[in-house]
């Protein structure tokens, strides 16, 4: 059983992350500010650094909630897909994705700005949520391409990933000449099931 | 024939790109600052308000010039591909662009780092030499998806640019495990070639 202290140490922990989600949430990463946390939480400013090394740490934790969130939307929309045809299955992978990029885009963004140093001490479950994310992709590549070596099976992963990443991106972050939803959904459709048509 | 107030005016243009451009090239984009212009310009701080409306009209400036260069680095490629064959042309046009994102980083970044503002008032000329660029892919996808109509052929040009894209970000960008150069050309061609292979 957890003493008082650690009773106290937790609450204060999850208390912290709370209010930085909402920050993150409602204005972006770079909106989580010690002394604003601390007044928030009704906390000393000191007491915010015996919870965590640093501000990049509590980034991580709200990071590592809407990895959860971002898994569940996909684990959501993909047992709506009963034809285990890879194809499909990429494709609602990637619109889920582009679901939560486009609805949630403070909280998507948020994913892409930790500030990783070479001395930040990245806490290993921050991989192993990232990597579960990846096994979701992984999973209908592998099956979509028998055939294909193990390790050009991983970087195809990772460059879906990617491709469709940028095609968000190239549409969000294009504050010249925003691109329409539709137009984005198609783009994504063009490339995914083009890649996976001809195997 | 340019008055002598002219001439002076357009030294000066050209003199603070050019030290401009070597401090994006050196240090990137965030690297331009007035005062430092100026004292290695050797002009008046407000001398340099004269020529340009603002920074970041002289980091267009910059990218001006890399667009120029990237383009020609396009063409030159090109020019040693002759099979006709449009897979060909979109590959090689795209590790044009990955030697040109992995050799100059810096010069690279900063086309994607101007904050495009509201109220920013970005000349013609730089929307065209942008899409001067997109036409260099735009060509090879039309004769690759003579059949997809014009409005998905343009989709399918600007989702294979920002594919590429984002599969050049995730690797120079991931601080945390930088992807290999030969991992970054194998998941570049393993998208094109698969989006184009069996149109």
């Amino acid at each position: 059983m957890p003493s008082k202290r650690e009773e106290r140490r937790n609450a204060l922990h999850k208390l912290l992350v709370d209010i930085a989600e909402e920050r993150v949430v409602q204005h972006g990463a770079h909106a989580i500010k010690a002394r604003e946390l601390a007044k928030e939480a009704g906390c000393a400013l000191g007491a915010i650094y015996n919870v965590f090394d640093d501000l990049t740490h509590i980034v991580l934790e709200v990071n590592g909630r809407s990895f959860r969130l971002l898994g569940q939307d996909v684990r959501t929309a993909l047992s709506a897909q009963t034809s285990g045809n890879p194809n499909d299955e990429l494709m609602v992978i990637a619109n889920a994705y582009l679901e939560f990029a486009t609805s949630q885009t403070n909280r998507w963004r948020s994913l892409f700005e930790v500030p990783f140093s070479p001395d930040l001490d990245v806490p290993q479950w921050y991989w192993d949520e990232m990597e579960d994310l990846f096994d979701l992709i992984s999973d209908p590549v592998a099956r979509a391409f028998p055939d294909l070596p193990l390790q050009d099976q991983t970087l195809m992963t990772k460059a879906l990933f990617s491709s469709v990443q940028g095609i968000i991106s190239f549409g969000i972050e294009n504050r010249n000449s925003p691109v329409p939803l539709s137009d984005l959904k198609r783009m994504v459709e063009l490339i995914v099931t083009q890649v996976i048509k001809n195997k």
